[in-house]
């Protein structure tokens, strides 16, 4: 991973087997450990040195002013921001007189491994000091997913090979120096310092700190406790001041000795709570750490994810590289929502500072597909979330003029914060997207508790948007107007076909929702006429068809535009937005990320099994990828329309985006939906999975370079496995009742007798290869194997 | 003027007659003084209080960052901004041991009357001190057109009541303290204290201050010089400092005697001459005016304004407002254009801080065609300027990968300063603008030098940005894609009808330039390919037609687009912009300027009689003038097509855009594309003048409010007069060759013998009223005058 000769690959596992300060950013977030309410990145234990401190507590921000050189109304004055909270991570080491820091003395080892089965982090080292003094240091961390307030770290510290007096200082420190984050004065001015200090306590090895921050004022507080043993006497001294509190232990160690400490961390944070409470929240949250003890978390944490792992566990057998990156996916996906309950799961989860810590789309179209077949409760979880910021998005709507709730771009707590509307307020899609993920989800589970207090909330918010959105044209049709789609490279387009298939669908289902829940209908105020408006705006949708051309048009006029030209443009001006303004990227057929192509996974009924072959040849030849968002999409349209080789480089693209950190922003947190783009590759794409209203479709087939994908999934109180191979796929229900799904277009019922059910993989349509445009077609991925 | 009962409408002049202090910054911009190098806004002479105190040079300018929330390619770092120079305006007064001030004290009469023939701003005041002493104070400035650095005044205190002592304080000043002028502290910091000092002299009568701007590196020299006298012993001080130099005179009065004092003042600025060398200039331009003398300045000043009016002058008879409006309109273009030499002409002149002290379109499509026929020189020189700035727009072209220049949006020096591209940068029509104003320079005076030299350069270079901006779409026509037209309701569109005819032209225009230059041509490496090129696009021009309702579409699919609901915009929600999101205007029929209707003025070869009349019914009914730029357009093409009386309304609106203050906002400027309006909609429109290749059309015909307009032209080396009454139009040769003209269609020669020609006024066509959007359509000037 991230050009580091020292990473090994294995299959459940990422170990780093020397340390290389140059990635050490990189190295945080891929080991970040979270979840889904606390964050921790996989900074070092001793703090320093380090790429980017970070600690989170999901929703825990400041705002910050958003200068505009030329206003504009409803611009958002200010922006949520995600902020460094109290680092309780640090474990400061003095052996002798020396701080223990690797950039001094001598690092002879140095091995960190995130287990993704055992949910921690370790670490094992040997150091000399300068003064030749050698240490083993072995140190295990986790942030637990039973206990949610709850982080533990395990230190031990070993003399090697003399005498030596061993200083460890185990500290809460807030508002660490941060390397600078934003050029605007006042915004740096906010995010440098955003805590104020409410209370500090220290009592023997427990120690806690209350904050505030300034602007927000949401009351944060951290606490810790200690076990320490060790040969002879320690000594333990405790301290605090306002924005630090301090347990040091001191001992004496022979050769051979050790002392070992267990830190118990807990967090907590309210808008609304008091100081006292939140005091005694956090103490609470630590006693009970106790009582389970390091060993009870490192037993809990492990039974967790034994149990997700026994429902969502992919299995991948000719690409250990893929093996690895689908598991790493899953486990940071599950880290980043698992106990999110009711919070957002961000771009970037709990792993970075990239985007503010902003919400998008990303989470309900490339995140929740994976989460609700995989651990439903937490889409369910993160779609109530979007539930408590209807009262935010319908007076956005309100502002803009529009009916029902307009969802913001980018947000934590509900506020819009985009700067740059043409590609913020003006991507309507998000609303949509949400739609599709409360649909999906409910599909997937039958949740009808949701769906009547949830999900039809959801549904007719945005409905109403749509049909106050759009408009009937002259020419009968349902028009979407001046919106933007996920292409990003494109904006202010009308008739989006992603845009109004996702309204469509939206409409319709709203429709539908509403006629079954007629009492929550009634509350809503909506009625026959509104249902009929909505159905007829449906049907009347518009779907720009390009005739001259034989394929769809990504929006109107779209393909008048000129043809980027690709011959001209140099590797290194990619991605295209650094090397040229939005102004000659939008006018131009030039593809930043899938947007057709995602509207045929997303709409599979909407187009002909021709039309989708001739569109995603088209868009392939102007796709330059230059999001993250966009491999997995390829690799699974590719996959449907017979590009089964072509697929397979684009799931590798998705696999390695963070762990080869191939946008070179990884430093800045993982990107989720990347991350959870190697499952929809091997799932929708090799599995050629589809939810419809009927139930489950697929249609699996493998590329030349695997030899077996093997996946779990959780649908409608199931759970089910789907092996494939080269000429076979195999149906097994491990649990729940008999499930009739559609393989390769047959119906067929699978059921506990016989045990499993092997039928013959779907034989793939066959076709010319699309080109992709100059120098952006993905690394052959067979190729790169057989080179590495 | 200004909602302020006490300004009277005269025909040569206008005259405040109390001062009311909430409109204080208004009439300090209706008041400014400017040769078009030197601007003084009309300032108390004693300094407080203000609204906004401003003296100019035109192009010392500051720049300040320009934050952005998120950036994006080509967006400028910075943004040039003029500043407020070293103000030698202000004569402070002691009377007694009370200063002088209007808001203590009692003001027994205070008038200001700035003299459109004159060239000068008077006040004469009567004041009673705190302490019942009582003065009259009589002030009179001048900005002098004929000693290009030189301001003067005129200062005289009597004492009336009782004996008294009086001090005259005489001040050069930097760095004056300004109301806050932008939000962002980096911002404000670079505009708060712009000036270091260089430099201050203080000898006798005689003082002098050279700064420089701290970023830009501009020297600044201002001096001042003194003539005073009065009965008895006078006292005189002086004093310098960094910021300030002062000349002090006390003297004793008996009631009935006086203190006069004649300032002199004399700027100078540059970026490249030594402090030295500065300093001289500034000196001998005081010697100079000295030796003119007081009486000297004010009689040139005469004789310049005399020669202006005599080549410019328009009456008009039955609207004193309207002939008050045009006077003062055309007076303060030509403050801002006569001495600029070089420099552009900026949106406000040198009236006040507004827009950044930027130039923009404006100049030439609105201030150019006034000051083309009017004083032609001033024209030329004002696209000399943008010859000037040619290789910065051609370095922004090859930035913006295209070919030519692209001039910026908005920009003093040179650079591009617009933070929102939507409505700046994809603005390209300013390109084909600045050619027409050339080719319409050149029609009007024939100047084959300035065609050879400063046309052919204008028009090659922006020719070529045209070719490469289009593309040949698949149907054939040549298209542009994404760029915004005039109207900024909409934005991103393409084939802006306005900007394709304009660079239509452009290329058209360019290709017969180069033909007829063949040296210059070969210099600028055209050649007949590319020159068959560019008519090839030309002759390929996209224009879109809806045949459907029977209009041309302002941009592709605009009329595809919802109306926008104009009965439930309530009036306090215009200007839209400030009430709604871009988001939802550019999506929907409304326009807020006009966009073809301007082309129709523009081009109006381009239309038939029957499509302008019909695309102007359809404009008009979603036609919002919610900007200054509006009105006059819309008043020429309503004239043209038969609508008389509208035309008369928006004559109205545009004539007291600033005297009215129509839009608040004159505290920050005044609006010089609407004080060319006036005059515009009197002959453009009643005088249906349109310059063609073959020479002036005419089509003369009266609004019932108007009795009689009489307007003189300078073309083609004649001097024009054009008289028209209700029935008929007369046409008299001031001076040089006759000329063929074409009246109403027919081919006529002007001659000096007869004196005069007299012809039948032409006839409007005659068509049911359009219908503007509610609570839109222009104040009815006729009802408003009766009622008035």
């Amino acid at each position: 991973m991230i050009s580091h000769p020292d990473f090994s690959v294995e299959p459940w596992a990422v170990r780093e087997t020397s340390l290389n300060l140059d990635v050490l950013a990189q190295s945080e977030s891929v080991f970040a450990l979270s979840n889904g309410h606390v964050g921790l990145r996989g900074n070092l234990d001793e703090g320093e040195p380090h790429g980017l401190p970070g600690t989170y507590l999901n929703s825990v921000y400041e705002v910050r002013p958003l200068p505009y050189a030329e206003p504009g109304y409803g611009n958002p004055e200010s922006r949520q921001t995600v902020i460094n909270v109290t680092n309780g991570k640090l474990i400061r080491l003095l052996v002798d007189d020396e701080p223990f820091d690797v950039r001094y003395g001598n690092c002879v080892r140095h091995e960190r491994v995130l287990d993704l089965r055992a949910g921690t982090l370790t670490r094992s080292l040997e150091w000399s000091s300068p003064s030749a003094r050698t240490v083993r240091v072995d140190a295990m961390r986790l942030v637990s997913f039973t206990h949610r307030a709850v982080a533990a770290i395990q230190y031990k510290v070993e003399a090697v090979d003399r005498p030596m007096r061993i200083v460890i200082q185990s500290e809460l420190v807030a508002n660490e120096a941060l390397p600078p984050q934003s050029a605007d004065p006042r915004a740096a001015a906010v995010l440098e310092s955003p805590l104020a200090c409410e209370e500090n306590q220290v009592q023997g090895s427990r120690a806690l700190l209350v904050h505030s921050t300034r602007t927000t004022g949401l009351r944060v507080a951290a606490g810790m406790d200690h076990d320490v043993s060790g040969p002879g006497t320690l000594r333990l001294e405790s301290e605090g001041a306002a924005d630090v509190a301090r347990v040091t232990v001191a001992a004496e160690l022979e050769p051979g000795e050790s002392l070992l400490m267990v830190k118990l961390l807990a967090y907590g944070w309210s808008s609304r709570r008091s100081r006292p409470a939140l005091h005694d929240q956090v103490m609470a949250a630590l006693s009970a750490a106790r009582l389970s003890g390091w060993d009870g978390l490192v037993a809990d944490q492990r039974r967790f994810l034994d149990e997700f792992w026994s429902c969502a566990d992919v299995e991948v057998t000719g690409d250990i590289e893929v093996q690895q990156a689908v598991r790493f996916g899953l486990f940071h996906l599950l880290q980043a929502g698992a106990r999110a309950e009711g919070r957002p799961i961000p771009a970037k989860g709990l792993t970075g500072p990239g985007y503010d810590g902003h919400a998008f789309w990303d989470t309900e179209t490339f995140v929740l597909p994976v989460l609700t077949y995989t651990r439903p409760e937490v889409a369910g979880d993160a779609l109530r979330w979007r539930q408590s910021i209807l009262p935010q998005a319908t007076e956005r709507a309100a502002k803009l003029g529009l009916a029902g709730a307009a969802f913001p771009w980018r947000t934590i707590g509900g506020a819009g914060s985009s700067a740059y509307w043409p590609a913020g307020a003006a991507a309507f899609h998000i609303n949509s997207d949400i739609a599709d993920a409360a649909l999906r989800y409910v599909n997937a589970t039958q949740d009808s508790g949701f769906e009547s207090a949830v999900g039809i909330r959801l549904l007719v918010a945005t409905a109403r948007l749509w049909y106050s959105l759009g408009h009937f044209g002259a020419d009968g049709t349902f028009r979407i107007d001046g919106v933007t789609g996920p292409d990003e490279y494109s904006a202010i387009a009308d008739n989006n076909i992603y845009t109004n298939l996702g309204a469509k669908r939206n409409l319709l289902a709203a429709a539908e929702m509403t006629t079954r829940y007629p009492q929550e209908a009634m509350s809503l105020a909506v009625d026959q006429t509104e249902r009929s408006e909505w159905i007829r705006a449906a049907d009347a949708m518009a779907v720009p068809f390009d005739s001259r051309l034989g394929i769809h048009a990504q929006a109107e006029r779209f393909t008048d535009h000129e043809v980027w030209d690709f011959q001209s443009t140099d590797p290194d001006q990619y991605p295209l937005m650094l090397h040229f303004p939005y102004f000659e990227l939008y006018r131009k057929q030039v593809v930043k990320q899938a947007d057709l192509v995602l509207a045929m996974q997303l709409h599979p009924d909407s187009f002909t099994p021709e039309q989708k072959a001739a569109n995603f040849a088209y868009y392939e030849g102007i796709t330059v990828r230059d999001s993250s968002l966009s491999a997995s999409t390829q690799a699974v349209i590719a996959a449907e329309v017979g590009h089964l080789d072509l697929a397979y480089d684009y799931l590798g693209e998705a696999a390695l985006m963070d762990l080869d950190d191939l946008e070179h922003n990884t430093r800045d947190g993982l990107h989720l939906a990347a991350l959870a783009g190697s499952w929809t590759a091997l799932v929708f794409g090799f599995g050629g999975m589809r939810a419809t209203d009927d139930g489950l479709r697929f249609c699996p087939r493998l590329p030349q370079g695997l030899q077996e994908i093997a996946f779990r999934l959780r649908y409608r109180g199931r759970r089910l496995q789907v092996r494939i191979q080269p000429d076979s796929a195999t149906y097994q229900l491990l649990g729940g009742e008999p499930l009739e799904i559609s393989h390769d277009g047959a119906k067929v019922v699978v059921d506990t007798d016989p045990v499993s059910m092997t039928l013959p993989a779907a034989v793939a349509p066959v076709g010319p290869a699309p080109q992709q445009p100059k120098g952006r077609a993905p690394l052959r991925r067979l190729e790169e194997r057989s080179g590495g």
